[in-house]
């Protein structure tokens, strides 16, 4: 028993056990290096240190904007990409609601996963070269009722991807205006200071049906109840081309939409190359290359 | 045939038909009379004809709010109110969400419905003196994913009710805090002077259904997108103790909370004594007297 416990790998963020959940403080710092050079202003930076999550308004033009829904509509349209398992498919309406991996699938949004609005900013806040991740855009029609429940991305990331460390941040490029009334995504501002342990192990294959609807590691209510009174929900709402960016570990989630408004956004997710995937920390089986990438060759600069 | 159509009433308002949708213009007025003498400023008055709701900020004070929270939580604890039909009971959870007619069954209930601050109101709005039509407790926990559907009560109120003209006014107490991320009330300004038909007839019974989901007598997608491209969709946040004055017929829904703020509040529907019910317009049976009163005894003033 021993033995086992040397070989095993120290993890200061346990998760998918069967013990009661619990909050941990998080480790990690959440801004690499002096974060001094790049895009963001030094109070934007502040913000993001601060909350987990930045919204900066507005940094795609109308035009980008068309151009990358266009490119959306035609792929969600085409029946060789609903085809590939790349396409997530929702249960109920048998449409596409995600594609990933888009940033390799389709030139322009490979552009865009290397834009240095994007990525130069992703580069400021991990202190270190980058490389994606996952990336993918995600479709939700208008009248969709249903939301999303809360989640810390680099739970997941490090249980069933074998990502060490929540050194990772996502950047969410609204290709829609999101108001506070159309299920716009929440964030609970300085949860990602916090690591919310989960119960329950991850089943085979736990990919196939999570991306529909996630049932093992995710946090629980006293756990969220805790947050929630130390942390404010603040919604990310701004005009199309606005982009979020947030930490791997902020716990978020967005409410239901019931109005004709729907949402789409591009996905990208960086990741330092200081901080490469291992085996998983808590799963059998690694998930696909497409969600979790395993080549860690570092987004070009321009 | 002719001498049929000749004994029907002219109905301004149809609906539950098997015509495709259309949205017809109002006839009827929103504010009834000079509205100069009540509770309600000009401002007020003007806001409430625009928008067809009106918020007033912390209207009941915190120790009245602790009562009114404190009498709700008995009542939807005890077995007795729990196994009255006038309880409503989520499928779910088994847990009550509505209780109907509290005006009736609780002293504190009854009187906060003759409260000045809300029956003067309505009278005001509506011109003349007023009737309870209706009056419930709702609770909505945290958590609790699901929204509700847009719907004009109006609709309801004339279909199966027998209603005759929107000459009604709804005022929600709110008991708890909302804020735009825990799925608070939502309208379409501007909607009440707008009314949408419907398609479908009613079901017998329908209300045992409907007062969960409703699926009759509910606005289609179409007619959705074509009112809130005319209306702008604003959410009734603000604290405890605020007050939401609606008409009859504005379109309004709320999205689903996945935050862990409940939401409860007082319903109460007040109906201008010169607009008593008659046969319902399109149902076969007319709905309980504990949803619909058929006693038009004018709201004592205080």
């Amino acid at each position: 028993m021993a033995d086992v416990l040397q070989t095993r790998r120290h993890d200061p963020y346990p998760s998918r056990t069967s013990e009661r959940p619990k909050l941990i403080d998080r480790e990690d710092p959440v801004v690499h290096g002096a974060a001094d050079v790049g895009p963001l202003t030094s109070e934007q930076v502040k913000t993001f240190d601060r909350d987990g999550a930045l919204l900066v308004e507005s940094l795609f033009d109308g035009d980008e904007v068309a151009r990358l829904r266009a490119r959306l509509d035609r792929m969600i349209a085409d029946p060789m990409v609903r085809a590939d398992e790349r396409a997530v498919i929702e249960l109920e309406s048998d449409e596409v609601r995600s594609i990933f991996e888009v940033h390799r699938s389709d030139g322009l949004f490979g552009r865009v996963a290397s834009d240095p609005r994007v990525a130069d900013a992703a580069r400021q806040l991990l202190g270190s070269d980058v490389y994606l991740h996952q990336s993918r855009i995600n479709v939700k029609p208008g009248f969709a009722g249903a939301g999303f429940w809360w989640h810390s991305d680099f739970e997941t990331w490090h249980a069933e991807d074998g990502m060490p460390r929540p050194r990772a941040v996502s950047a969410s490029i609204t290709l829609t205006d999101n108001y506070p009334y159309n299920g716009p995504l929440m964030v609970m501002a300085g949860s990602h200071r916090i690591f919310v342990t989960t119960m329950g192990e991850t089943p085979e294959d736990h990919y196939k049906s999570s991306l529909r609807r996630q049932e093992v590691g995710v946090p629980d209510e006293d756990s969220l109840r805790e947050l929630a009174d130390r942390c404010e929900i603040k919604q990310m709402v701004g005009p199309a081309g606005s982009v979020v960016f947030f930490d791997s570990n902020v716990m978020h989630g967005s409410g239901g939409n019931i109005t004709p408004f729907p949402r789409s956004n591009v996905f990208l997710v960086y990741n330092s190359v200081e901080n490469t995937l291992e085996a998983p920390y808590a799963a059998g089986e690694r998930r696909p290359a497409f969600i979790a990438a395993r080549d860690f060759e570092p987004v070009p600069r321009r």
